[in-house]
């Protein structure tokens, strides 16, 4: 089991001991995080970025690691989270891999790592370990926590469980419970790697690896990130082409991941059209760069994240009672995984507690994922938001 | 390998030798049908179904076979497709595993099952073999095709290919083309299948049965044939009941079907909402009941089929060439395998080609299965259409 740490990462140490809310308590656990731009004097301009499932901490260039970001085009000196004026932390969340504490980390308990050991994860533990780490970089008031995708349950129930930890917000893509298309879909990615033999339990290593089940699991995911109009428009009904087939074979096998599994198309029933490349190709790149139980734990944790449910109460009054001064909520028509009503679910529960909230419908074409390739569109109201902010 | 042959079904030889479009020849294949209603005198009233994926040719209950069909609420004395007028031929598909020829089927060439060795499936070939069959019926002339799902697409295919075999067509939930979303699907499914090391490159048997990779592609069907809106209404976030769980369990295991396999709730990362069980009970219930090599053909040829392709132009200029009467188009509007825009191409497109078309966009939010369920929706154009036919 392997952790995939961004080489600019910093640390923060989670208390001694850190009781996780399904039960369990993490010893010695850390939270990855990164920083661009600088503290103001009077710690007033922090901004939070909480990820969805996969990202690490490295949300954009900086000196430290000049390589680009996640959200590269977002955040940056000029850019929609401009640096010049933020302070931007963009932390790993509990449970990854990537450099936070996880089941790929190693458990001081027995010297080997967590594992299928590692406790229940929910989305409260991720949002009081966030919660912890601003604290512990020495701010008690951010101007805003973004967040997108799962990130966008994290950050409500960080607001909810921190009030007067933020007083802007901006939700992208995500949600305030999870609806049961989304919770199949994850259900069908937590079969398959459980399914696969090499899952072994939770006890793999890189030698016995469930990399099928990590493949299937990424191309469900893919096809819920993106939009069948984006997919029309894109690949039709275009075939692979031999040649480029063979390539990228050659290339994955010279990279020593393909084995077996990855030569389907050689089989009766193989790949054909690009679609069908395309999937594979993002499953290859995905599967060993991802700790399968820490996926695991991830999927299962955004299930059961309900903020309502969270606080004893019905998710619109549970919106309702997160003080805030003002939010942004951006959601997009083509997104099936996080439906655009959920984020419309979110800008009336935050307006009916008063928040100033500003609600954004996008109609770019790439569904879920918008918010990491239309980012001119994106931009705009972000940039307009963080300015009058 | 399993045949499921209803029990009332009877039988259409096809010519002594089939020549498959792809290449391979059948050798005494024959199509399972079956009729309800009376041919007339003038042989002027029959209307043929041509079906989806997996169901048989039992559409509807008849003196010979009093069970409810898959159809039952549409077809019958009386209901929309009266069979006091109509003589109604349903047929299961070509390359099917419910009394059609298809990879379940003896070769006569080696006395055993075709299973991988079934020569390469096309729309063109069901077609074909539809055509046949209404043929061999004493039918020179249908009333009426009408085609639901893949049946839509079968039944474009045939209306290209034999010019003149119908005057009427109804198509409900189909497509003129397969796009990338719905490959891309599929593709998934068959990955599943193939990769359950017992499918075995096709050469399984009942005692060492790909149920894993049956189970997972029957779940992801399950996920395009509904909506998530539907889910929304009808199990939002409900929790499994303990006890409910353990009595399906035993239930299952008594069926001697469940295995390890079918276990997956009691281990970590299990089922916990009553939309993973329900994926879990339709895949139970499909899993042993479809020939896991007639699933693969008949997904495959489902990907292939574009009438513009098959008929050496584009999709559009192929449906305008389609010689018909009139036509009545359905679609969902919450359907996502076939969606909306693609009842809408071919609509448009027969129009184009002088046919008198009606053109219904379904507001029902069980999607893609609509046609199945929301049956008093679909009755009224259904019933019209074939009143003023």
């Amino acid at each position: 089991m392997r952790e995939f740490i961004p080489p600019a990462a910093r640390f923060v140490d989670l208390p001694a001991a850190f009781a996780m809310r399904r039960g369990g308590t993490l010893t010695g656990a850390r939270i990855a995080y990164e920083t661009v731009g600088r503290l103001s004097p009077e710690r007033d301009n922090a901004v939070l970025i909480l990820t969805g499932l996969s990202p690490d901490a490295h949300a954009a260039s900086h000196p430290a690691d000049t390589g680009p970001g996640w959200w590269e085009a977002m955040v940056g000196p000029g850019k929609p989270v401009d640096t010049d004026r933020w302070y931007v932390i963009c932390l790993n969340s509990l449970g990854s891999c990537k450099g936070s504490t996880g089941p790929a980390s190693v458990d001081p308990g027995t010297g080997r790592p967590y594992g299928p050991g590692f406790p229940e994860l929910s989305m409260e533990d991720i949002a009081d370990a966030a919660a912890h780490t601003v604290r512990a970089l020495g701010v008690d008031r951010l101007a805003c926590v973004i967040g997108t995708s799962m990130g966008g349950m994290s950050a409500l129930s960080l607001l909810a469980r921190h009030p007067g930890l933020a007083r802007g917000h901006i939700n992208i893509c995500g949600a305030a419970r999870a609806l049961p298309f989304s919770i199949a879909i994850r259900s069908l990615q937590r079969e398959a790697i459980r399914c696969d033999p090499q899952w072994n339990q939770g006890r793999y290593d890189e030698g016995n690896y469930p990399q099928r089940g990590m493949f299937t699991a990424r191309k469900l995911g893919m096809l819920t990130y993106r939009s069948a109009r984006e997919w029309d428009i894109r690949f039709g009904r275009a075939r692979i082409a031999p040649e480029e087939r063979e390539e990228q074979e050659d290339r994955a096998d010279r990279a020593g991941r393909a084995g077996r599994a990855g030569r389907a198309d050689l089989e009766p029933f193989g790949r054909e059209f690009q679609v069908e490349e395309y999937l594979e190709r993002h499953a290859r790149r995905f599967a060993h760069r991802f700790d399968p139980n820490s996926y695991l734990c991830l999927s299962r944790c955004m299930d059961r994240f309900d903020l309502g449910e969270s606080c004893g109460t019905t998710t619109d009054e549970a919106l309702s009672r997160v003080p805030l001064e003002r939010a942004l909520v951006i959601g997009v028509e083509t997104d099936i995984l996080f439906p655009l009503h959920q984020q419309q679910q979110i800008a009336d529960g935050l307006c009916a507690g008063g928040t100033a909230v500003e609600f954004v419908a996008m109609d770019s074409p790439e569904g879920h994922d918008a918010f990491l390739i239309d980012t001119v569109r994106f931009g705009a109201p972000v940039a307009k938001f963080l300015t009058l902010l």
